[in-house]
């Protein structure tokens, strides 16, 4: 069994780390940059080490550090959080290399799921729906043509090594294809070094729709029914539901025995996320598998009441899941709104700073975790998530009630924060009535 | 329907009441003594009105300026949270002649329940057990042994008038009563200005359980299960959880038709308590009928699913109940922590006063409900409980692990609290075994 665990992270989520070993009777150590050092999960922890400067890339990011962090202490796992190194399989490795227990998946299978064209290979062979597309790399315009005609338009073409938008074309007519894919390969060269190019389908306004699975070393993987993530910026997530309102009992069973194959195909041992998007006629396709815990996996626990963390930590030690699918029930409807101190007025440009003073929403169906306090200081080096803000309701309409009156008592005086956004979205009618897509957020609310 | 809702009432009970009507698109109003203007009420309410000076005399017991507040704001309803008003029949007809709804019973049954003479007989009368006693007053010495012996010792010699531990004794010894009856009839004479005298069955090392009913105007009474709240100190709960230790699925089923009985009996239409003294051997018998929401109201909430105030505010505007007792299961366990500003140390000496920083608990299973915050004063002129610390857990076990993590996390500088006591309490064999009783806390931890 383990005995103190090292969490190689920062933030909320080594403060929900922290709370599942405490009340597993675990030890925690707790890692810090020179950044960090007032931050809750610093307090928080039985031990505390500080791993390098305020730059994650010398501190958060510093494997030789965080292990020798972990040798000095004695812990005898690491808990990788979400970001950072949680889904690095050299990490996973290393870390079995020195003997000490990774609470994650096996490395091989962060691996294959972290090479996206293997990924899809790999749960095209186990009858996983992917999106239709040319298994390879484009080799020139002529090329492009041919498969674009082949899937049928709208295609998308997009770089092997493509993000954040840049080399990434939507083609909805024959004659754009060929300056989108010269552009869009034009750019890729430019900002990432490489031009291999790819062409799929384009779904049109999806809903992105993700299974949570669990699965442990003996082989068995049960599936908890699925988030809808659809509320996105630039593919950041910002609010997400647990049930989605398009999902039927029916499909929410498909889709999770089909993430359950996905899962089962490398052999996962860990918690873990199989993302979908969802088309407007009920197909959905397999987009990519998250190796770790995600930071919206509270409301997969407010509706199953499974506490994820706490079972992630066991089946890490070697212990079989405890309890079976058919154990697992969906009940009630919770929402998570991500609170950042960012200005969505100003781009969203991030706000860190002095919260002078915060007030925390309370009672019934509310549950907040968050690393933020009444006179910390939010350093500027790392990510604008700041908290998060879960409700349970026993229905949709009671869980988006109880969010807008939690809200309005979430007050952070110091700092910006997105909370008016948040209200925006709640009342805005797409997202009343559940049928938002992935495109909603950016077309009808932040460009509108 | 109810549009705008006067919570006569402070602290968390005032906030946990503005919540409910916020989910419910009911306006609030929230009073205020002078002493509480700063107070999280009036900030989270729509409007607020100050009602007097500090003292509650004169403020959150002044009947004719919360009428006037409430006729001012055009509110249709009055909350009266509890304490203060909240079973002061006097109070509930006035609203009724001011046609302003008293979010509670009818008044005639908070009057028949609040005589705990009658309340006893009509409890006798509608076959609810009741602690073995003589129906009427003590003549004198001679009478007083006749009763004794035919109820059987120990029996609890209490005058009518008698509180705060005076005016009772126990007498386990014949040759003890005639002593111990005049002892008592003079201290109630001399405190009370009464000396009538009862006399009863003393239930020995007995639990304190006691089941939640709803009830609404048409005639309907469901039970919400029971809360064990035998962790107390001079009669002031502690700790309280549900479900309890001790009671089988059958017994809280007899004991809930019990409870619904005894609600039926008086005509009851809003949230209730029947408090039972429950003794070694199982037997149960009435002890009081708390005609108002409850400190402890939460943790039936957690169990449940459902939201007890939400549900008094639906029967009060004069709906009915909308689930049946077969819709109700208790799943899971939950345990509800009394933070007080009071010094354990000190023979419980309460400590108002500045809190210069707080931090409150959070994560999975954490409820919080408070009306304090960093920077709040706290007046010197309340109750000391300054937050409930409510924790929900698969289990037992899952729940009191949580509790003791939570409670760690539960961290006010400037006042002193008795959170210490509370994890001495969790920590205790009587308390981790579910065995204690009403007399484990005095006896086993506060005057060891």
């Amino acid at each position: 069994m383990i005995k103190k665990v090292l969490i190689a992270n920062r933030g909320e989520i080594a403060v929900r780390v922290i709370r599942a070993c405490r009340e597993m009777d675990i030890a925690t150590v707790a890692v810090y940059s020179e950044a960090d050092k007032d931050a809750l999960h610093v307090k928080l922890a039985d031990e505390a080490v500080c791993i390098g400067p305020a730059t994650s890339r010398d501190s958060y990011l510093n494997i030789q550090n965080i292990l020798s962090a972990c040798i000095l202490t004695e812990a005898d796992a690491i808990h990788p959080g979400f970001g950072f190194l949680s889904e690095n399989s050299r990490f996973a490795k290393m870390c079995e290399e020195c003997n000490i227990k990774f609470i994650g998946p096996n490395y091989k299978a962060i691996d294959l799921m972290g090479n996206k064209a293997r990924a899809r290979e790999i749960m095209r062979e186990a009858g996983v729906p992917i999106v239709p597309g040319y298994e390879g790399a484009i080799r020139d315009e002529e090329h492009a043509l041919e498969i674009a005609k082949e899937i049928g338009f709208p295609v998308m073409v997009k770089a092997a090594s493509g993000g954040g938008g840049k080399g990434i074309k939507i083609v909805y007519k024959e004659e754009d294809l060929a300056s989108s894919y010269n552009t869009a390969k034009a750019e890729s060269k430019a900002n990432f070094g490489d031009d291999t190019m790819y062409i799929e389908k384009y779904i049109e306004k999806p809903k992105h729709i993700e299974i949570q699975i669990l699965g442990d070393d003996y082989g068995n993987v049960v599936h908890l029914g699925e988030r809808d993530c659809s509320v996105q910026r630039k593919n950041q997530k910002v609010i997400e539901e647990a049930p989605s309102t398009v999902l039927s009992e029916e499909t929410r069973q498909i889709m999770g025995e089909i993430a359950k194959k996905a899962a089962k195909a490398v052999n996962y041992n860990s918690v873990g996320t199989i993302e979908f998007l969802y088309d407007i006629n009920g197909n959905f396709y397999f987009m990519e598998m998250n190796t770790r815990i995600q930071v919206e996996h509270p409301i997969t626990e407010m509706v199953t009441g499974i506490d994820l963390v706490k079972e992630q930590i066991n089946v890490a030690s070697g212990m079989a899941i405890s309890f079976a699918q058919e154990d697992i029930s969906i009940k009630g409807h919770s929402i998570e709104c991500r609170i950042n101190a960012e200005d969505p007025n100003e781009n969203f440009r991030p706000c860190p700073g002095l919260i002078e003073e915060v007030n925390f929403p309370g009672g019934l169906g509310v549950r907040v975790d968050t690393a933020i306090y009444g006179g910390y200081k939010i350093p500027q080096f790392y990510d604008s998530m700041i908290g998060k803000l879960i409700v349970y309701g026993r229905n949709r309409d009671e869980a988006i009630r109880r969010m807008k009156r939690a809200l309005a008592e979430f007050i952070v005086v110091g700092v910006v924060t997105n909370v008016d956004l948040h209200f925006s979205i709640l009342n805005h009618e797409d997202f009343v009535n559940g049928s938002y897509n992935t495109l909603f957020l950016t077309d009808k609310l932040v460009n509108k």
